[in-house]
């Protein structure tokens, strides 16, 4: 045999080198609430560091723990520190890690039911736990004609809904003739940027998308869709899909769904519903009413993977009639026929998704849901909510800052009652200081901070600090 | 503080149940040369053993791993056997499941370069090592007006590569007003699927993807491409993208590049070339002919997580102008607006790709570049070309069978001398004695057994061995 063929996987080995990956993870985390939450380096620092080509020989994992050290932590944004309070959470925690672990080590794919019938299996069992355990309607669980399956981001899960919602409208001509034009599509003004992006990628184009009017705390506003709806359709449009949210991005701002269901329902209109953040909190009965009108959805999504514990990715798709999604996105060729999918007997979910291939993703809800349960789930999410609260009474208490939408759950929108070169300068010096990091948006057309309350190990002592910062930054603002 | 708040990082406890962790992953690779490769579960087993609802109480790890012994491992087909020749390999590695387990603890979001400096610039740079390591046409690397990226599947990025295409040739319409039709899309009768799934999606519509003829060799006949595409043009399309294959999934034929190259080039379409699995090949300069020609596309891809010890998902795209790939993705909502970004100093994937997410997968590259250095992984893939040479000599040596299509590198298509029934009776008996897992296509309007080499484990021993039970099943063909 070749005297330099590789072991791809030696066991002792590996357990070794997998003891002391452990410990630097267990060291990173310890350093985590002190380092600086968003990275300090320069385009192209990284790259180098970096030797100009690819080894030619094996080195040893010393010098991969090493360079991560140096070349590595330096340039990360921390997303997992107790300090990190920007975009969304993308909470991560010790079971989903190993869940990660594992599912890389199985290695299998999960395309076909027949590529690995625990893959799937799991994976539409854990979907039904959550939808259980969130008291989603009946409509979404795979005992009926709909059922769930794992999406790598929300992004994608709408584009599958709109995909669905197209060939729902064209009798399935866009896959087959092609797409001709004619469909509306329509989301508030605060709908995520991810819808913009289905309908380019649909090939429906961003000027069939209607945005709807918001009302003061920017959520969107049923008769403005209505009337929308009735123009397209006396214009000759098509209106074929409506994409409504459960915590907007911006600001948290949930959209009516009994309203705007009964208009989708009435006029034939494909309703998604993307709650990517706050779906998690419909784990909490208090938190149900957000919720309320999701049986009229035909679609609904929300992500694990930013407020439960679950790493990036693992985002829960869930549809009221998969033979309506599959219908988008299936295609049979012979080296993928079997007879488990010949008889119907089972799903296979690459005809759920975009890609084909699928890696075994379900392990993490699996050994998120059972390390944690439910009541531990529950707990953190009620932690954050309380904390979001305070800092929420906090701000409003203190006269130099407006809170400018409702704290409805864990997000907190908030600005310095200044101009926007004032807060952007804010923003910049509590951002720069590395102690905490926290995002903007634009409301209203201001400049507005968002203090988002969600990482796993943040505490009253994190946000606590975090808003003494804020609020002692002000007086730095020479301006 | 609530008394059932969880830890969701608990230092030891992440260090003692990983140890635990990594004894059962090295206990599933000691058992897997002996598990049956192909699950021999029934529908519905999986969930059946599953309880009804998600748990509400925290369950001790053990419990877990008991029942990935007791449910999981008996549902799983093995694709990390050295006995798993079916479809495509998807070998992984002790260092890829390293890094895996690495990316999901720093848990960091690399949709912009600011959210993780790192995980952006890594990212460049591996793609820039292996475009150097395999011989890639220069236009290909981040140095010039090109750059590569990570997708999660070669799926995605013929998506990709097709948006891009249907942009530039409607001149940014499809984005905007809608894609109204015309174009036409071109790919072998061998190409793989996900184009037909990838003109579904863009609205491009199967009907217009044009199968292009193949030889005797089941390459695309470049005559029937120049043909078909002069016949639209004269019929009013617009033919705008097509997808040539370097090794097909089917049976490895390699489209010749230079000959479509020079026909997109004067046609001004755009040229996708496909190598998903062959791709990893090029690290060896005895198979670089089977790129020649490469330098005339517009975007390329292979995956590692196919033929590289990179565990799935891990597929790179390269394009040689990354403005028309962003052209056709870019959004640019206010909350992710920032100075890097807008002084333009920077790589923002999110605007690569179909989702906004992403892992840092680059660690995983990195992690099996440096550990195995690059003359340890042309070693493994020079082993699987033998092993799958050997095998092809044997078919060839025995009356009873027939090569179907050339050994051109680790992919064998064979056939029994009988009827399909027969083969297909065949395959069936070998895959259910669960000592091999192989696949099967259809060529020539015939049932043809695909046996793929490509796992990491995989020696002489077991193609041996998986040989001699298929020769001698042959036996046991009572029809």
């Amino acid at each position: 045999m070749n005297q330099t063929l590789p072991i791809p996987f030696d066991a002792r080995e590996f357990q070794q080198e997998l003891a002391q990956l452990g410990a630097w993870i267990a060291s990173y985390y310890a350093r985590l609430p002190d380092l600086p939450v968003l990275s300090q380096v320069s385009p192209g620092a990284v790259r180098a560091a970096l030797p100009a080509a690819a080894p030619e020989t094996s080195e040893p994992f010393d010098a991969l723990l090493a360079d991560l050290d140096r070349i590595v932590v330096p340039a990360l944004t921390h997303w997992q520190s107790p300090n990190f309070f920007a975009y969304f959470p993308a909470n991560a925690s010790a079971p989903s890690m190993q869940a990660e672990l594992l599912s890389a080590a199985l290695g299998v794919q999960g395309m076909l039911w027949l590529t690995s019938p625990a893959c799937t299996e799991l994976e539409t069992h854990m979907l039904d736990w959550l939808a259980q355990a969130c008291d989603l309607p009946a409509r979404f669980l795979s005992s009926g004609r709909g059922g769930g399956v794992l999406q790598d981001s929300a992004s994608s899960a709408v584009l599958c809904a709109l995909l669905a919602a197209r060939e729902r409208a064209t009798g399935g001509d866009g896959n087959e003739q092609g797409y001709r034009g004619g469909l509306t599509a329509y989301g508030s003004s605060q709908a995520h940027s991810s819808l913009d992006k289905a309908v380019m990628i649909a090939g429906i184009g961003r000027r069939q998308l209607r945005k709807v009017a918001v009302d003061a705390n920017f959520a969107l506003n049923p008769d403005d869709l209505a009337a929308q709806i009735a123009a397209d359709r006396a214009a000759g449009h098509t209106p074929a899909f409506v994409c409504a949210t459960v915590g907007t991005t911006s600001s948290l701002a949930c959209d009516p769904l009994p309203a705007i269901g009964r208009i989708c329902r009435d006029a034939g209109l494909w309703l998604h519903v993307d709650a990517a953040m706050a779906g998690s909190a419909a784990l909490l009965p208090e938190c149900r009413a957000l919720f309320a009108g999701l049986a009229l959805a035909d679609s609904y999504c929300f992500n694990p993977h930013k407020w439960l514990l679950t790493n990036f990715d693992c985002s829960c798709l869930y549809v009221a009639d998969r033979h309506a999604l599959t219908a988008a996105l299936e295609i049979s060729p012979a080296y993928l026929r079997n007879d488990a999918t010949s008889a119907g007997a089972v799903l296979d979910y690459r005809d759920w998704q975009i890609p084909l291939g699928r890696r075994f993703r379900a392990l993490k809800l699996w050994f998120v849901l059972r390390r944690f349960g439910l009541v531990g789930l529950r707990a953190l999410l009620r932690r954050h909510l309380e904390l979001a609260a305070a800092l929420g009474a906090w701000i409003a208490a203190d006269e130099r800052f407006e809170l400018v939408a409702p704290v409805t759950l864990n997000l907190v929108c908030f600005r310095y009652r200044g101009s926007d070169a004032q807060n952007q300068r804010l923003q910049r010096l509590v951002n720069d200081s590395g102690r905490l990091f926290i995002s903007h948006t634009v409301l209203n057309g201001q400049h507005v901070l968002r203090f988002c309350v969600g990482q796993g190990a943040t505490g009253d002592s994190h946000v606590r600090a975090a808003w003494q910062q804020i609020a002692h930054a002000v007086n730095d603002l020479n301006i």
